[in-house]
């Protein structure tokens, strides 16, 4: 079948990928769309990286998550399908539903994440095996396309879950990728009644306006704490100097939400922290119960994700579409609809 | 008046300071200990690093702080007292009660912290000025050189209060300073039942178990985290490096509480706290509330700080224990007694 595949560093595509089998409780699906996540992007550019921090971490179950980077790598994580057929002994829905999942395969030898892997099948594919029990119908007759932008708008909605933001709190949004636009909707659909938005590149700003910030904000023509005085600061950029800026900037008592993922050594002042009391919650990924919230949200028309797709692309086209994405002024978020 | 004031890094004993008179709202008390505090070492060593990290940070109430580190500064913020004489038209307690209070001076031009000041006495001195709506009699006939240790008290009650810790979480404290042995007291008076406590010092680990600690560990032995899982660890030794060794072990989702003052940029992964969703807590001081609950818990027995009382000296002797408190052998805790 057809793929595309990281190889190298690149995204190249291939057609000669085996189709995948189902196992017992798993359900092989045909991909209708599946989003370019910024995560890809790095993997792709520093995939040696990740998997060196993710080894000298102790603490983490994916701890000892290892990938060949030598060898072909399947990923995408954002997806949404249709059932195609249950493995052995495995009841599902109807060949031809509409579903999504979060991104976990159960499998014989125990959990895997799909995320990066050079075996388990992820969604820049033809087909993929998703979890029989954790298949999620999409409901309302959401357009699939905009199903599968659940996986990114929970990862905000855990963000803004995990600060314990109130309505009248004020929030500020660092950067305005697909993630801060997340944060932004999440931070809207939560009734916050002030929310500020900062990237120094105006279509987002502009998108980030659609998507419910009440204010935005160009770094390049001062700091946003010049303007604005937030109880909760989401940073969403993920580059070296941002936590300490914030830290040096921050008012008493702020509360800083790390959702940005920096790969790189970083230079704090715990100074800063400590003589204004900030707390710093570093976020990842969302609960189950998360997930299934924003596909709720999205298929109820409180967010609405279409002005986040900039673009759409089929498998022969990934390598191109990971190449545009480093260009905030056209694209956000990407779907690759095999 | 006899004081000893910080001059050209060193601690100078001076027997013609002027004594301070009470203004509106003031109270003239007589010292009877003042506990030297890690943060009066450092700031004598490095007090223009302290100056500098305070002016380049925005968004703090004590941003504006300004000392003049080419004149005598007082210091010496954790005192018990016995009241002299109230200034103009201010009721206070009868002459001779034994009395503490939060350090800080209310004056005609604003809220002075008792700290580090060119001009408001601290507690390294014969007399100094305090508050008379602050004033907290020391109860129960308590030592006023045990009321002295209220102060660092609540500092370590204020960590745990932080943390929101609840009984059955493991705490792992490491640094067995004044600031941890603090935060074991707090612990243990809050029923915490695993209290884990790190220090390299053998004579700080025995005495980190006579506060409650229930284990003990040399980290020279190995990291503590191979011996323990815990779910809040207060970082209570203020140096370079251990936020990031923290990140890199802890457990999945655990709690770091920030109380140690590490002056210095300091270089860390976020991608650790991400990857484990670490919440990071960065702490100071103490609420009023919390003050007077360590007073009350020391004056009731519930905390024994007498342990930790390792040395008294006179005015004239200062220097000589500020020196001498490098040595974690030998000292926990030196009170000063004019």
């Amino acid at each position: 079948m057809r793929a595309a595949v990281l190889r190298d560093g690149r995204m190249i595509y291939r057609d000669d990928v085996p189709e995948p089998t189902p196992g017992p409780g798993q359900v092989l699906v045909a991909v209708t769309a599946c989003g370019i996540c910024g995560s890809d992007l790095h993997f792709a550019a520093h995939g040696d990286q990740v998997l060196a921090a993710t080894q000298s971490m102790s603490g983490s179950p994916s701890s000892g998550a290892s990938v060949d980077l030598s060898a072909d790598i399947f990923m995408g994580h954002e997806f949404s399908a249709t059932v195609l057929e249950a493995g052995p002994d495995t009841d599902t829905y109807a060949a031809g539903t509409a579903v999504t999942s979060i991104p976990v395969l159960l499998a014989a030898h125990g959990i895997e994440p799909i995320v990066y892997s050079n075996s388990t099948m992820g969604g820049y594919a033809e087909q993929m095996l998703l979890s029989a029990p954790l298949l999620i119908p999409i409901p309302n007759g959401l357009d699939p396309r905009h199903a599968a932008l659940t996986e990114p708008m929970a990862v905000g909605l855990h963000a803004v879950n995990r600060s314990a933001i109130t309505q009248g709190e004020t929030a500020l949004v660092l950067g305005c990728g697909p993630i801060g636009m997340a944060i932004i909707a999440a931070l809207r659909t939560a009734g916050v009644e002030n929310i500020v938005a900062a990237d120094f590149s105006p279509s987002r700003r502009r998108l980030a306006a659609t998507m419910g910030a009440h204010l935005t904000l160009d770094p390049a023509a001062g700091s946003p704490f010049d303007s604005v005085t937030p109880k909760v600061i989401f940073e969403a950029v993920g580059v070296p100097g941002v936590i300490d800026d914030v830290l040096r900037r921050a008012p008493v008592r702020s509360r800083l939400v790390v959702a940005g993922v920096c790969m790189e050594p970083d230079t704090v002042h715990p100074f800063y922290g400590i003589a204004k009391q900030i707390s710093v919650q570093f976020v990842l990924a969302y609960e189950p119960a998360e997930f299934t919230a924003s596909l709720r949200a999205i298929a109820e028309g409180r967010i609405d994700v279409a002005p986040l797709i900039t673009g759409e692309v089929g498998l022969e086209d990934v390598g191109a579409a990971f190449a545009d994405l480093a260009d905030p002024e056209r694209h956000c978020k990407i779907l690759v609809t095999p």
